[in-house]
C-alpha cells in the first residue's frame, strides 16, 4: 500500500449487502448544520471528498460524472434553455454545469441548507468554480417544493432535481413523488425538461430509480421519459437519473446535433460527450425489468430508501 | 434492516481507497485448495456467492453479466466458432456461455486448480449448468499458457482468457503479458478472436485494463482491439474486458447482425443483448485517457495488481 | 500474520466507543433457535468460540475464567453447598463448575432455550464435559424467574445467575432487578449464597455492574454483598460479577481456608485459585465510584443495556 | 446510540484475533513527525485520545491507570527517589507521575521524537499538566539507550522505560533486550529500581511480557523482579509492566507503609492506591505459565511484536 494507507475510515452502509469503509488519508474539515453532519476528507485515489451524515456525496476524482449527468442531458435536450432551476444541489456543481450553457439568463438554486452552502462556498471551490457569484445566479434557502409551488406557471425551461435520497421521514422523501413531479411540471414551460437524480442503477438496488421512471411515465404532462445513468466510481455503483420532457425526445438527438449544440453554447464535457449520449441512455435489462415491476410513488406512499 | 442483517462479514480491500465488508447471511461451505481458499456464502441482495482468498468472485445475482461479457462478444464476432478454448474459468460459466453457440464442436477448458473445479461441479451447479458434462467439453488441469504453447498452430477459433488478476508473483501475472498474448495468437486461426478479463474499468483504477488494451494494440497479429465492460454489481464497479481479433472488427456488427447470429446459433443473453452491444463497447473518456498513458506489459515487466 | 489471517469477521458493537471485528479462521456451525442466532467459529488465538446474536459469549481459550468466576466464589463461600441452582448457563460450564464440589447432591439448571442447550450438548462438549449427564443434574427449559417463584422456601444453598445482559425488552431485562433478586433470596436457605454475572467491569461501562451491587446492597436479606471480576480476554475487558450472601462474608475467607475447602471437596481451579481470591474481590476505584452513583434496579425501571 | 454515534473509525489490529474500530466523535488534530503519524481524536466514552500510527496510545478516561502503573510502583518502592529517568514517555504523564514524589530533585526525560513532544506540550496539557516546565525536569531528544550508556555509573534512583512496543525493526526493538536492561542497571545506584511497560497481560498474548520477566529474572544485578498489570480500558486489555529492583522487594511493602510513603511525599493516586498494591502484583496463572515457557530476549534475538 501507499503512504496513504492510514487506519482511518468512514463507514457507509450499502443496503444489507455491505458496509464500505472509505479510507481517510486526511480529515480536512468536520462540522454540522441544522440538517446534517459533514466531513471533507482526503480519500486515497478519490482525493478531496465530501461526506454527509457519513455517506460519501462526491469526490474530486469524478464529481464531473455525477454533475454532468445531473445537468447536461436535460440542458442539451432543451432547444434554448434560458431559465433554469436547481432544486438542492448543495455543492454548486449542478449549477455550474447548467451555467455552462451560454443561453442561460437566470439560474435559481433552491437549497434548504444555508450553512452547508456557506461551507461549500469557502471550502469546496473546485466544485462551484465561482457559480455562486455568476450574475445569472439566484441562490435561495428554503424548501424547494414550496418554491416551485409558488412559481406555478413560471415557464422555466429546465428543472434539475439534485436532492437527497428519500430516507424515511427525511427531507428528500416528498421530493420523489408524483405530486412533486406535477408541481415541477406546472412550473415548466411547454418545451420544459425535468431531470432528477434517482438513486442507484445497480442490479441489487434498482427499485428507487425504477419507481421514479414508472411514476414519471404515468404522467400525461411528460411526453418523453427516459432513465439514464453515470458510472460514479466514488459511489461504487452506476448512478441513476431520470429525464422527463414535455415535448422533445432525448433519443431524437444524434451525435452531430449534440456536438453542434455544445459548440454553439460553449459547452465542453468530460463524461457526457456527444459520442456517449447513447451509452448513458441505454439501460441494462435489469432496470427495464425493475421498471415493469415498479409502483407509482405518491405523497401517501413514497419510496422508503434502505440503508 | 432485514432479517439478513447478520454481524458476519468478509472484508475485501479495494485499492487504498476502501475496504468492503460483504455481509454473510449464511456460510455455506469453506475450503482450501493447493492454490487458494474458498468460501461459498449467502450474501444479502446478492444471494449465493463465491469468495476466493477473501475476494468476491461471483454471485448468483449477476454472474451472467460477467460470464456473458467474458464469452459472448468474442463468440458472436467469430463468423463460425467451432473450436473454443477457455483459459481458467473455474466456475464453468464461461464454458457454459461458449457452449450456448451451437456451432461449437469442441471446447477446451484449462484450469490449473482441479480441487476448485471439483468443488464447483458439486456445489455450484447454478454456474456450470451441466457444461462440464457436455460431450464437446474437454476439461484439463494444467498451466493454461503452457497448454497454448503446446497447441501452437491449432487454429482455434476463440480463446477466452478468464484468469485471476495479476497479483505480484501470483499465478495470473504471466497471463497478462505480450508474450502470453502472442502465444494465444499463435494458437488461433486466421479468423481467431481472443478475449480476456482485464480488471477494473473504474476511474480510480483503470491502469490494468488500459495496459492490456495498449499491449494488445501494439501487436501486429491482432488487427482489431477493443476494450469493453460490464456493470458487475457484485464487484461494486464496472469490470473491464479486452477483445483482440485477427480479422473481424467488433464495431462492424450491428444490432440486426448480432440478433441474426444469436437466432441461428440458439443463443439468448440477458446482458449482452443485441441492443446492448454498442453500450458495452463505448468506453468512458477516462479509459481512453488511461490507455494513452499506459505501457506495454511484458514477462519482464508485468502488471502488478494493487490490493 | 499467520495462516489464520482470513478475511472473515464477526462484528460486535461495544458501546458507542468501538466495533470489534473478531476474525473467523473457520466457521464451524451456524443456526438459529427460537430465541437467538448462534455461530460456533474458530477464532485465531481464541480457538473454538460461541457467538450469540453476533456477540461473542465464550472461547475455549478462557471459558474457564468466566465460568470459575460465575460459580466458584459462591460455591466456595457456602460451608456445605448441596442444593444448587443455575439460572441460564446454556453452555453447561457453570453447571460443570458447580458440580466440581463433591458436596453437591442436586443441581438444577433452568435455561429457557432448549434448542441452544441441545446444540451445546452435541457440539460444545469441551464446555459441559458431561455435566448434563451427571446424575445430580436436573435440566429444565422454562423461565428461570418463574421457576424460582415456584420454589420459594426451597432452601437452596447456592443460586448462580448466568443470564444474558439486560437488553431493552430482552429476555434478561427482568432478571437484573430487585424483585428478581428477592425471588432468589426467598428460594435460598439461611446460609444461601447468590452470584450473578453483572456485565462489564471496565471503566468506560461500569454502570450495569454498579447498579447490581447497589441494588443487592439495598436488600436486607443479603448481609454481605461484594462485587468481583475476572479478566476475560475473550470479551476484551474485565467482566463483573456480584455475590450476595445471607450469612457468610466472602472477605472472611483466607487462602488457607479456601485451599482446605477445595481439597476436601475435590476442586481444582485455574483462575480462581486460593491466592487469587483477594485479587478478584479488589475492585478498582472506578467501580467503587460508579457504585456510589448507581441506582436501584426495579421491574419498573430496569437497566437498559447499551449496544 | 448517542449523538456521538458517528461513522468515522480508526482501525487497530489486535493480533490475528481481531480488528478494533475505535469510533471517532471528532477529529481534533492530525500530523506526522519524523518517526510516526498521530491523531488526537474524541472517542465516545473515552474522550480525548491519542493515536500513534493508528494504534491508540492513551485516552483522558484512564491515562492515569497506565501512567500510575508506569511510575508509581517503582517510585514508591525506592526509599528516597531523588534522581529519576524517563525513557520515552512522550505525553509527559509518566514524568508527571514521577514528579509527584517531592523527594525528586532531578528528572531526565529522554524521548527521541521532539516533534511529538512539542505537539504534546501544546495540545495535550491534560497529560503533562505542566511537568515539562517543572524546574526539576531535563528534557532531551535523543536515543534513550545511548543516553543511558553515556550515564553509566550515574547512580540514578529510578529508571522508567515507557517505550514503544518492539515491532520488527522498529525503534523499540533494542529497548526490550537483556543488553538494554544491563545498560539501565549500570546507570542505577545500589537501591535502584527499573520499571518498564511490557506489552499485553492478556491470556491471548502474554508472550512479550513473559519474556521481559524471564529476561530480567535471569540477570544477577536485579535481586527482585515482579510483573504487574493495570486494567487499561482504553487498550481493551490489561496491560503488563515489569519492575526490577536491585535491593528492595516490592512484595515487602504493605498497605500502611505505602500509605505512609504517599503521605510523606505528597502523592495521591487514583489507581495504584495502597489497598490496590497487592492486586496489581497478583498475576493470573496464565502469565506465570507463559513466563515458564518464555525465552531470554537479546539484541541478537529480540522480541518481534505481532500486529
Amino acid at each position: 500500500m501507499s503512504s496513504d494507507a492510514t487506519g482511518i475510515f468512514i463507514n457507509e452502509t450499502h443496503t444489507d449487502a455491505a458496509i464500505w469503509q472509505y479510507r481517510v488519508a486526511k480529515m480536512i474539515l468536520e462540522g454540522k448544520t441544522q440538517y446534517q453532519t459533514y466531513q471533507i476528507a482526503e480519500v486515497p485515489r478519490f482525493g478531496k471528498s465530501l461526506f454527509l451524515d457519513y455517506n460519501i456525496q462526491t469526490s474530486i476524482l469524478d464529481e464531473y460524472v455525477f454533475h454532468e449527468c445531473m445537468s447536461q442531458p436535460a440542458m442539451t435536450l432543451h432547444p434554448n434553455p434560458k431559465k433554469v432551476v436547481v432544486c438542492g444541489g448543495g455543492e454548486g456543481a449542478t449549477l455550474r454545469e447548467a451555467l455552462k450553457h451560454n443561453t442561460v439568463t437566470e439560474a435559481h438554486m433552491i437549497d434548504i441548507d444555508e450553512e452547508l452552502v456557506d461551507m461549500v462556498k469557502e471550502h469546496m471551490p473546485e466544485w462551484h468554480q465561482g457559480a455562486f457569484n455568476d450574475p445569472r445566479t439566484n441562490l435561495l434557502h428554503m424548501d424547494a417544493r414550496q418554491w416551485l409551488v409558488d412559481h406555478k406557471g413560471a415557464n422555466f425551461d429546465v428543472i434539475l432535481s439534485d436532492l437527497p435520497n428519500p430516507h424515511e421521514e427525511g427531507p428528500g422523501q416528498m421530493l420523489f413523488t408524483k405530486e412533486y413531479f406535477q408541481i415541477a411540471a406546472d412550473a415548466l414551460g411547454e418545451d420544459g425538461v425535468f431531470a432528477m437524480q434517482a438513486g442507484s442503477a445497480n442490479e441489487n438496488y434498482p427499485e428507487c430509480m425504477a419507481c421514479c421512471i414508472k411514476t414519471l411515465e404515468s404522467m400525461d404532462c411528460f411526453k418523453h421519459v427516459a432513465g439514464y445513468y453515470g458510472i460514479v466510481t466514488t459511489f461504487f455503483q452506476p448512478w441513476g437519473f431520470v429525464l422527463a420532457s414535455k415535448k422533445h425526445d432525448p433519443m431524437s438527438l444524434n451525435v452531430e446535433e449534440i456536438a453542434a449544440r455544445f459548440a454553439s453554447r460553449g459547452v465542453t464535457n468530460r463524461y457526457y460527450t456527444p459520442r456517449f449520449h447513447n451509452a448513458v441512455f441505454t439501460l441494462p435489462e435489469w432496470m427495464l425489468e425493475a421498471t415493469k415491476n415498479a409502483r407509482i410513488l405518491t405523497d401517501a406512499e413514497p419510496f422508503v430508501w434502505t440503508a
